[in-house]
C-alpha cells in the first residue's frame, strides 16, 4: 500500500543513541509562535516533536546538538509553560539522571508554571533522585537544563531533552 | 528480545514525503467517540495518531488522501477543539506554508476555540507568515483547511495535517 | 547526516502486531513521580511511552507484558488522571474491542475522573460499542482494564494499551 523509499530516509529506531538538552524562551502576540520562537533557542526548531515520557536508554550519549534532518520526527521529554500574565515570572527545567550501572536505563524529569528558574531546576533534581531511587538506582551525573522569563505579550519558556 | 517482522511491515519514517489535511465536526454523548467521528469526516479515522509540532519536511508533496495501513501509526499537526455549550459557534483550522527555496522546511500552525471558520483561518494564516518570517523563508503556497460548527451535545472539530 | 546503527536497534514499526493492557496508581509528593509510579505498577515503566488516539491494528494479538527493550519508544493508548484533592476518588479505564471480521481494525477508549472504577468500567464499554458502531463492526471480544484509588498527597491512576 505504501510505495519504497530512498535508502537514505531512515526509519525512527525505538531506542535512541543519542540525546541533546536545550532550553529557550520565545515571545509573540501568538501562542504557537511564542512556543516555535522557545524552540528555536533552545536548538530544536524545525523538527516535528513527538513528546514523550522520559526515560534515558541505557548507554545514551549526550551531544550538545542534534544530527538528524530537518523536518525529522524527533522524539523530546519537555517541560513547557505559556502565560499572559504581564512581569510574572515563569521558568521551565528538565534534568537527566544517568545510572552508575552502565545497562541500566535513566530518567529525565520536567517541571515548569509560576516560579523562577532556581525553583525549576530544584524541582527537577529531587525529582530525578526519588524517580531513581525507585529503580534502586545510583546517580553517576546528574545534568540541569533550565530557563526563565518575565512575561510580556504570550511568552513561552521551554526545556527539553530530545532522543535521537 | 523483539522478533523479526515481516517484511511487508515497514517502518516510520523519521521524514515524511506525503501530507495530507482534512478538517471534520463530530458529535455524541462522549466527548472521545465525538473526537472520533470528527476524525473520520476529516479522513483520518482508524489510524493511531501520533501529535507532532509542526514542521513541512522539504520537498514534501501534499496528496488527497492518507495512503498507509489503517491501524497505522500516523504523525500528525492539528488543531483541535469540543465542547459541549449548546449552540456555541467553534472552529478549528490548519494552514501550511510551503517555501519558495526548494530545500527549506515549511510551517504548519493551528488554531482552534470558540470562533468561528472565518476567524480561525486568519489566524493560521497570520500564524504562518510569521513563523516563516522568523526562517527567513518566502511563502511559495500557504494552503488553509477551516471548520466550524455549533455545538450540541459534545461537538468536536478538528482540522490537522497528516505526515507520512 | 545521521550515522549507521546496529542491526540489533530495529526501528519502530508503523503497524503495531502486539498489544498489552494494564492500570496503576502511584503516589508522591510531585505529580510526574507519582504518574511514573503508576506506570511501573501497569507495567509500562521504563518505557519512552508515545500517546496515540486509539485504533487496535487488523489481527493484533494481546500478550501478558511488552517485550520490547528498556527505554524503547512505546505507542501507547491511555487514561489518566491525578489529583491532590485528599480523599476523593479517582479511576481511570481502558477499553480494547476486537472486531469479528479478522481484517478490520478495533478501537481502544478511555476514561478517566473523579469517579469509580465501575463508572469509568461502564463508560469505556459504552463507548467502544458506539464507536464499533460507527465502523459497521460487531465486537468479537471486549476487555477491560479499570483502577481506581483514593487520593493522597498527588495520586495519578492510569489505565493504558501499549500497541508493540
Amino acid at each position: 500500500m505504501y510505495e519504497v523509499r530512498d535508502v537514505a530516509v531512515a526509519p525512527l529506531p525505538r531506542l535512541a543513541r543519542y540525546c541533546t538538552a536545550g532550553a529557550g524562551v520565545g515571545v509573540s502576540a501568538f501562542e504557537l509562535v511564542s512556543f516555535d520562537r522557545a524552540l528555536r533557542q533552545a536548538g530544536f526548531a524545525d523538527y516535528n516533536l513527538l513528546r514523550v515520557s522520559s526515560i534515558l536508554p541505557a548507554g545514551v550519549a549526550l551531544r550538545p546538538s542534534v544530527e538528524v534532518p530537518k523536518g525529522s520526527l524527533l522524539p523530546i521529554a519537555y517541560g513547557v509553560f505559556g502565560s499572559d500574565a504581564a512581569e510574572r515570572t515563569i521558568a521551565a527545567a528538565v534534568s537527566l539522571a544517568f545510572p552508575t550501572e552502565p545497562h541500566a536505563v535513566g530518567v529525565i524529569m520536567e517541571a515548569e508554571g509560576y516560579m523562577t528558574e532556581r525553583e525549576a531546576h530544584e524541582m527537577v533534581v529531587a525529582m530525578a533522585e526519588e524517580a531513581m531511587e525507585d529503580r534502586n538506582l545510583k546517580i553517576a551525573r546528574l545534568e540541569v537544563v533550565a530557563i526563565e522569563a518575565q512575561v510580556e505579550l504570550y511568552t513561552t519558556v521551554f526545556a527539553g531533552v530530545a532522543l535521537w
